[in-house]
């Protein structure tokens, strides 16, 4: 099991752990962005105000906001949000209506949440390359996969709490000092592994690589669609502009992908990468 | 895009188009499957009145029962269920706070739901054997997974009522005399292609396999995690008592798996087929 058991109060937070905890979180952001990627970009979700919300007269959002804020209604209903590693979009969710589970306590009190930030790169930069364009009228089912999106994106970049809480506890004497100078540029080079990131990055596209892959039967193709050996892996990624703006590519064999391998590195590398660092720095600045 | 558009009206029913969302339909049912499998079973989720929902005094059905209940509110609220491929599991739910859409009407007015058996043979047939047995906490996120497998599940079988149609409308005189002698036997021969189940439940058992499968770093392993050859599929077939009871087998070279394959074929094979034709034939018996 890789999941996280939070009310198990001995558990020691294990580097080694949260790191299964992060590589599991890939598969689910995969599956994920493959399912929303099966409908059209159908746009109007997005829109303020273009859907006409009988029940809501002051909601001024678009559709995706009231599904989302719905939905995270419920979930904090159920208590979602008492669990340390789970965020909400929305504010002033009802209370739940389940009695308060005692947590185990990792990590110091903190109120860093960068959610707004999730759903703008998810928006801007995510869906315009996951999609295809138009609309299919599936927007129920688009909303359902957009929060299934967000709620891991959101997930993966949150538990830098406690990737920063880990690596803090394990060396407090390099941390303390550069936390209490506020040596926010010190402190990333502490928490930035290059070849890990890079590996991260290569295991990432070989998932999407796989998972993405369209699978025809034994009858519809000579052989079975093959998955490429990781001697490609290198020359995939020397993907230029046009193949970046290809949502399904084909790969050389002429097997068909669901997402683009670019889109999901580049998803990791200019966003949840980054966004999980300025998770960890902001609690460990906390955390003098 | 292998989507339906029902709001499409000029478009036709066609037996290939409805095949193509049936075998995309099969990734999401798998990548449900393995979402859930990532945590245990967590039983004590799916007991009547085990959780005091102190909003509800009069509710006494279990955790998933309450958390489904809630996410089917919202989702009849978008008008989930005027779509004519989504059915709830529950009944009196709100009305749709968006102004109706008009569908095409494919199919002939009808209410037949077999969520009951969809949902009894989840709960029973399926989860023992996906997931592992205790109690990790993470009861919220395995009852989003239960909600995502369940509304895949019943979305393919209920996709029988349009391959019903299909198949009527493109031979009316081979069924009519069927149907109107409530024939039910010589109809379920005439549904019934062995060699597109067999192909089907073979196509299953590769994506379980490959989708299933736990991809080692590099680093970590000589080889990349490979993908086994359509050769070993019939081997695998022949996995007898002792292997259908483990939960998360190991392939031959020792990598591993987050389901297991005979579960999912078993879970076609024995349940999604069968309800999918008793779909058919409810909706056949209805077209006289």
């Amino acid at each position: 099991m890789t999941a996280m058991n939070f009310l198990e109060k001995d558990q020691k937070l294990s580097l080694d752990k949260l790191r299964n905890v992060l590589v599991r979180l890939e598969d689910t952001i995969i599956f994920a962005l493959i399912e929303r990627a099966q409908f059209k970009q159908n746009e109007i979700i997005y829109v303020q105000g273009a859907f006409p919300f009988d029940n809501e007269p002051d909601f001024n959002g678009s559709f995706l906001d009231y599904f989302l804020l719905e939905t995270e209604r419920i979930h904090a209903r159920v208590r979602r949000y008492t669990s340390p590693d789970e965020y909400p979009f929305n504010g002033n969710l009802p209370a739940p209506v389940l009695p308060a589970l005692d947590f185990a306590s990792h990590l110091i009190p903190n109120k860093i949440n960068v959610n707004h930030h999730v759903k703008s790169m998810y928006l801007l930069n995510i869906l315009p390359s996951l999609c295809a364009p138009g609309d299919d009228s599936n927007h129920g089912s688009s909303a359902t996969r957009d929060v299934e999106c967000l709620q891991a994106l959101s997930k993966r970049i949150h538990y830098g709490k406690f990737i920063a809480e880990a690596k803090f506890q394990a060396d407090p004497e390099k941390y303390t000092p550069l936390i209490k100078a506020r040596d926010t540029t010190a402190l990333m080079a502490l928490l930035t592994n290059e070849l890990v990131e890079e590996r991260l990055l290569r295991r990432l596209r070989r998932k999407a690589e796989i998972y993405g892959q369209e699978y025809a039967d034994e009858s519809d193709a000579e052989e079975p669609a093959p998955v490429p050996s990781t001697g490609t892996y290198g020359a995939a990624t020397n993907g230029t502009a046009p193949s970046r703006k290809r949502r399904r590519s084909s790969t050389s064999d002429g097997t068909k992908r669901r997402i683009d391998l670019d889109m999901v590195v580049r998803l990791y590398k200019d966003f949840v990468i980054p966004l999980t660092k300025k998770v960890e720095i902001d609690y460990l600045l906390l955390r003098a």
